[in-house]
């Protein structure tokens, strides 16, 4: 039923590759399917304004797409001069996830942040750059304890997402581009390997969904993620 | 143990006040307790250039505080050039939420864009922009059936919204700003009048959530908006 | 003779409503007829940088207009990314006009920024800014003094405005748009309640004036600020 | 009494030199003193979007200093990204002063934009922008003439423009930049040849000023900006 | 003598990947050593308004690094609202140099955008966008010609291109970032692969350069540019 | 066979005017022919963030030509809101080399800005305002050392250009505008005044160039920057 000819509860081939480029404190390749993100984690001795002297961290998220990254190719946003409210929207939606992952104040006064570049989209992007963002961010908490600038991690949880949907009636994990763009229901749920919640985001792009359908996403959603911390685990295991 | 002193299912007072300023085609003053939003629906006989030609139309949102609606002021955007990323967040919300109510076929090549401009903020202005904005938007609809440019109004539902969230532990409704700024989860719900939901937004600000609290807020969500739904047909009865 | 009946030196209902909204240290609406302009006064500790260790305050203006204030939609200027020349203009104009009301040196390092945004607009929403904008600026000097950061009120003296312009012929006062858009001369007229002028603009739209016109114009102005002087002093006795 | 040593009612030295630069329709060198302006006057065969099919014509300015025209750098606006508030409102005013010295009708659909960059300033840059635009535009209606474009010159009417002040107690005619900075008021007074006023804006930068001082401002201008009639005449003549 | 233990006339490992990403028309990896740069060759059916209706096509190039390509992390370019001056001039060189690879009559009314993005830098973007540009480039025409939009490739000419400079008084080829950071004299040589020059950049970072150095390094630089000929030539054969 | 019936190894006339504008620490206008450029040179007693603390100076440039300093008017840059692609590498040349004529360190924490504003252009702005540049950058430290803020000038040598091009299949010296639009090849040349190269940008504009032309341009550019040494030296005396 599905156009990939996958199951209903089947994601698309995971793949998470650490040190992909040399200068990042963390820097990732996570490949969900054909959707190709670069997550790099960048470390700074400083934070922002708003909280110089409070003695604790930050953690923010700037997202992109090569312009030629999809089909048609999108006009460069830096030649356009601004970024689009969708990039605001998924950029602000990561930062927001992976500040979940860390204990700010067993951060102390150190900035991150996770850049996510799109080199191929198929469908997820946000989805994957918050679960390959997730692992750049541990070897960047890794790299200050190695520094000694932090006795331990201050990791507290580890954050994946998938999307699910409702696709011709069925919900379904992990939609790629074909079903993306005729999906009743688009909803990315972002989740901690406890278990727990940290961002439900569902919208109805046809006609509105019904608490059962809501009920199937998410149950999809739980398994599907539970693979995702497999993958970073093993990933960071590597 | 609400510091305004409802309870945890109570909404705040709701005022929806139609034909607030007079040149709009339609003009609402919505008024969830201290937070008022003035939302107005401006008619266009054209349509974006992505649609152009295709005999439908399009439905769109903009979104703004003036600076003094909050307790310290913020920069004005239209000075500092450019609208900041929760805004524009928040206007893809509206937009999106407010499409969901209208036939886009039978509204033909017309363009709505509904302004929901904040003068006094106190906490859920997306969702009480949504829930007036749709008042201002049946108005418009109105107002081409009444200058014979369209036989019936394209309406196909009701759309409100309302924030619930997780409070000293407790799943409460309609949360003011003292409750936002304290939330551990603040989730926006937006529902048609039949039922059905159109968008779920659900943040964890602490800890993580789990299944029952989202069932909880959920549960009081719907609730909820069946009230919205009331104050609605009450004012475009008035 | 005018549209609206008035006779030429008969203003328009002015409406002065104080703590129009809750948070800012002055909030006022104005409206001149069906001109309606919410004034809000902010209080910051701290100047510009160009006056930084001078011992002195400053007071500047930020001028707006919803989107729908007007007839047909205007673009919303934070989407746009920059204010028009017209804004610029006017919000300079405020400024420049509120800043004679007050005396810098007793104000002190404080900084007031009076925000001027039109919800309605039918002609005059600049005199209408400068009037409101004054009482605002009171209540936020007031302010001052309540909280014990000022001993007395730095205010110096009222300052109102009122539009004069010639229309069919006759000098005639506070034109609404009809008449505006029609005008051979548009003036605006800024006084203090001691009689004096703080700034005269005037503007042929068609031919060119006289000397006699001029006075005319003049007169009817000084006559009509008059009644600004006495509403201000109304409102801030409510 | 005058830091020039100028008697109250003697203008600058004023030079107009035509034919300034080669490539502009009309191109002067405007000076007031030390205040040195190039004014070039650019014909297209086109107007605005909302004059099309109109069949009438469009006159519009643009103003800008050279960094260094001042004694102190100024940052360049095009690599500020956004031209100020003075610069806004200066270019404003010599467009609307400009557009009264032509028929518009009578010039048909072609626009004429006026340049005006200051390239040293010394006080009193409008009025001379004004007063040189006026020259640089006579050049381009003429040669729209001589091109057989046009029949006769849609030229109405000379415009000129002097400031006048209150300087020390005492009404000055064409303020230099120390007399600028220290003045009571400033006033701009645009004229034509035949007499009338084209905008008025005077501005009390200290003290207001009274209806005797604006009189005896207004006189001095009329006569002085005679005088720049004769230099406008003596230098088309030339 | 070099850092890396390279001869003077020793280039890195160069590798051309085609197909790097599946959307666009053409898409290469380049890497110059540890400079990887992506570059893709986007097709569109029309030209800019400058060459509507000649009959001919356009070609562009558009650059950007990712902001942590770097040793330390630089602003996104998108974020801060523009591209920053050395971009904007290393796009238009790759521009220039890959339309002099293209008869702009025979490519009719198409455009191609060459996009260079670089994921990780070591020295040389530029050279190496070049290119690898160009590998992107014939395989967007040949994608044109197989699609039968064209009869047959309109390519003229290959060019690659490398950096020279003098490096501790010694002329070498292709310089890493140690290298480039210390080089008295660094120049972008840039050829056809009938041996002519495209464009030549040049600059003294420290002490002027001799003619005697010049040809030194052009020497280098012509020797070295004949094995990216090779390598062009062996991609694009595999 | 040239159009201005110049031998290929003529310049233009070239005048160098110091003390044009009087505010500016250095004020050149700089002719070459038709080519009219201001230079300015201001110092500040401050260096950009990067160089604090570093006990050094710092010099760059700004770039631009009135919107009529061409055939045709050309959009204002500050109105449009970005500085274009051809004037941000214009004037980041113009800073690379007149960096080379001073020594950094003997500058001490001092900024110069040199301005180049085009007032009337014919080809060759580039090469006119590098040359006339120089000169004001001297005036400005003579400034610096009439001071009293610095003991001897830190000027380590003059710096000069021409473009150089090949027209018509001869190599030909400083090119004018009808020259520069039609030249197969163009080639900018910055030179000190003790015969070392700068820079040297050479373009192929059609067919690419060879070793041989590339000989014969730099052979002409020599001898012709040897004459604007001369001219230099006679302004500086002068």
């Amino acid at each position: 039923m599905r156009p990939s000819g996958r199951t209903p509860e089947q994601p698309r081939d995971i793949r998470i590759t650490r040190q992909f480029t040399r200068h990042a404190e963390g820097s990732v390749l996570v490949e969900f399917g054909d959707t190709k993100v670069i997550c790099t984690a960048s470390v700074e001795n400083k934070v922002p304004p708003f909280l110089r002297g409070q003695g604790q961290g930050w953690i923010t998220a700037e997202y992109g797409m090569l312009p030629r990254s999809t089909g048609s190719r999108m006009g460069r946003e830096a030649a356009r001069g601004k970024q689009g409210g969708r990039t605001v929207e998924i950029q602000r939606l990561i930062g927001r996830s992976l500040r979940a992952a860390v204990d700010m104040k067993a951060l102390g006064e150190h900035s991150i942040t996770i850049d996510c570049d799109v080199i191929q989209a198929d469908g997820g992007t946000r989805t994957a750059a918050i679960t390959g963002g997730c692992v750049a961010l541990v070897d960047a908490l890794n790299f200050l304890v190695k520094e000694g600038r932090l006795k331990t991690s201050p990791l507290k949880q580890m954050i994946a997402a998938f999307s699910v949907g409702v696709y011709k009636g069925t919900p379904v994990l992990d939609l790629d581009y074909p079903e993306d763009s005729e999906a009743e229901t688009d909803m990315n749920v972002i989740m901690t390997d406890k278990g727990g919640f940290i961002e439900i985001q569902g919208t109805a792009e046809g006609a509105p969904f019904e608490q059962e359908e809501l009920d199937g996403m998410l149950k999809l959603a739980k398994l599907g993620i539970n693979q995702l911390f497999e993958a970073q685990k093993a990933a960071l295991a590597g």
